[in-house]
């Protein structure tokens, strides 16, 4: 016996036959002895039509209102499927955030949940109720308003309710059937995950960010609740588990590969080459709230002054160049050397750490396909770098080769 | 300065459009100095689309998941009202039942209003907020769960809110532009009244219903709240007010004429006259909560036996007919003589408490056209008689020139 909780995305409870379908899930482990709560997100395209309404409305809306407009879609759906789950003969009540509560802080449109007191709700559990959760909500500090969570919001709504039920596994169903070593895509030889760190999964982002909601690992990781990844349509498939470092027995050095399309970047030639320089140029970036990813600074061969080669997200793109075009005279470059055709490509891997050498292997596969690095970062259990876009798939193919993730 | 309760309908907020429209109305009121409340029902389609859903999943559902996923619709055009109002530079916020809190009792589905704590939210409107109200919903008893209030509700709520908060008028807005004499698709020279009181409202239910709840007249009588039911596509055209008798100066006879398709008339003949035959005979009727409405009983000729002859409402019919036939026997009646091409037509006045020959007006009038009255009830201010429904619209514009109420 086991407390889960199940949670289900947009496209998983579309329309009525797949929030019954939902219901027999719920249903399987009720029937397999186990306790069961249930987050529901709302019906695949109801958010964006409510949320359609606010901005064909006002451009500058009140946030306080538009949570109460869009909190409307996971409602409706946690009361469907109480009534689906019923129906099949489960004991089953929907729960709103102002029911359970789930205190949230007073960001509306983006809170963050600050605490839920989950007794009452595991008491209920336990008496074979399941508890059906509108995602995505809660109620604010005043405990007046509904607040939500931001998009996605309802994979942090599981886990923030897996940790306070003290639940043995948080199941988030998706569209996929687990985290893949890379993009299956583009690799034909991707193999599914059986296990991956919450750390790797943070790093995974840009291709966890699909799968899993980065706050939500964040929150994970944070009260050690084991989040499994897996496919509402295949559900017989085991996903991948996001797990403790120590819950993996026998650890890869690479777990997996990932790559971000959203870069851009941005050269500042003959900076001069005094210090304040970089604060000089990043301050007024950070003001603006552009973001900047990777920095890299070359002394130019004259000594005197350097190269400034740094990336941001595309959306950040046309702002960041206006910026510095405004202060080319305060920030003392000569030229701005612009470059949108670039992708980051990131080898992840807790077994770094202990292991040397796995920065090498990835500079010379790339070198001996001719693929040129104009960037590298690196964290304790990542390695990134910047390549022209063009090489995309080449850089991912070999570097999954390279570090023996191929399958078969 | 007035405190006003403005209350629109699905049809009246059916689109951004119409929402912005309604903005429109409630800001003219503030810009006119009244503290003003606002009541909206579910955008039109809406609350069809969402019970669809829930009798798609279960035919005998939980009230309470059906209303936690109905109310969802008030919920939504009380946040997009907000937003539009600020739009327009207006302070206003959304409140929905449990907000507020609007307490009901625990008939979920169903609710009726058990009490409002206004204070705070006239203190507010004393600000120059518009507190826009999610209408057709409330808070259980335990403070838990959203109740509904039936459909058509939300005049309920905004004559409950109207009376809580102290108004000087409640507006319920609809798509016609008041109450008229009689149907005016029927009889050319219908007149829309400028004042009707509570009693006769109630009494004009089966024209009245469309335009009014009669719970919410039922409400307003209770609480002396003055009513306006006015268009909202024509705003400027003052509409017809539901007042108390006493705000009524000069008092017509005869206020209106209403009618209702909605009657079957079932004969029993040669009931055995005897004491307790009627109880016998519609005390079944009553257990199976068919509502019986006219009665007449005529004795027979032979002394022995009488005729007895009511009306059931046409969704009733199928089933009293059933009843009737199974019972033959324990009552004791010759032959079961139905008829379904009967209409209800009935001459509504509280002046008729002062005036004799208001009846034998109505009497010799149909009877000058050859219309044969089958039944005939009375209350105090009203006469209904049941004639064949080939007569309902001759009948109509004969009693409306009988009693002088053809305009011009």
């Amino acid at each position: 016996m086991a407390r889960i909780v199940m949670k289900f995305g947009g496209t998983s409870v579309a329309d009525v036959d797949r929030i019954q379908a939902v219901a027999r899930l719920a249903k399987r482990e009720i029937d397999a002895g186990n306790e069961v709560a249930v987050v529901v997100s709302a019906m695949a395209g109801v958010t964006n039509r409510l949320e359609g309404y606010v901005r064909e409305i006002s451009r500058l809306f009140d946030l306080r209102e538009y949570d109460t407009v869009v909190s409307a879609g996971e409602q409706i759906t946690a009361g469907l499927t109480a009534i689906a789950l019923q129906e099949m003969g489960v004991d089953a009540r929907s729960w709103l955030g102002w029911q359970v509560p789930i205190h949230t802080d007073n960001a509306h449109g983006s809170a963050s949940i600050a605490g839920i007191d989950g007794e009452a709700i595991a008491a209920r559990l336990r008496t074979g109720e399941v508890a059906v959760f509108a995602g995505y909500q809660g109620l604010d500090p005043d405990r007046g308003r509904i607040t939500t969570l931001g998009r996605g919001g309802s994979d942090t709504s599981a886990v923030a309710l897996a940790a306070a039920i003290d639940a043995d596994r948080c199941d988030i169903y998706t569209d996929v059937d687990g985290v893949y070593t890379t993009d299956p895509r583009i690799v034909a030889g991707a193999r599914k995950l059986d296990r991956i760190t919450y750390e790797e999964m943070l790093e995974m982002a840009s291709q966890g960010a699909k799968v899993l909601q980065t706050r939500a690992v964040e929150m994970a990781m944070r009260h050690r609740v084991p989040v499994q990844v897996r496919s509402t349509f295949d559900p017989d498939t085991p996903g991948t588990l996001v797990v403790d470092e120590d819950s993996i027995v026998e650890q890869d050095i690479v777990s997996g590969i990932a790559y971000s399309r959203d870069e851009a970047k941005i050269t500042l030639t003959r900076v001069a080459d005094r210090p304040g320089v970089a604060a000089g140029i990043f301050g007024p970036l950070a003001q603006e709230h552009i973001n900047v990813d990777m920095i890299v600074q070359n002394v130019s061969p004259e000594g005197d002054a350097t190269d400034v080669t740094f990336t941001v997200s595309k959306s950040d793109y046309d702002r960041a160049i206006k910026l510095l075009e405004e202060k080319k005279e305060s920030f003392g470059y000569q030229e701005l050397r612009p470059d949108q055709n670039v992708v980051k490509v990131s080898v992840i891997g807790v077994g770094m750490r202990s292991h040397a050498g796995v920065a090498q292997t990835m500079f010379r596969a790339l070198a001996e396909r001719g693929i040129n690095i104009s960037v590298i970062a690196t964290s304790e259990i990542k390695i990134s770098v910047l390549i022209p876009d063009e090489y995309l798939e080449l850089a991912l193919r070999t570097l999954h080769a390279a570090y023996g993730l191929d399958s078969g």
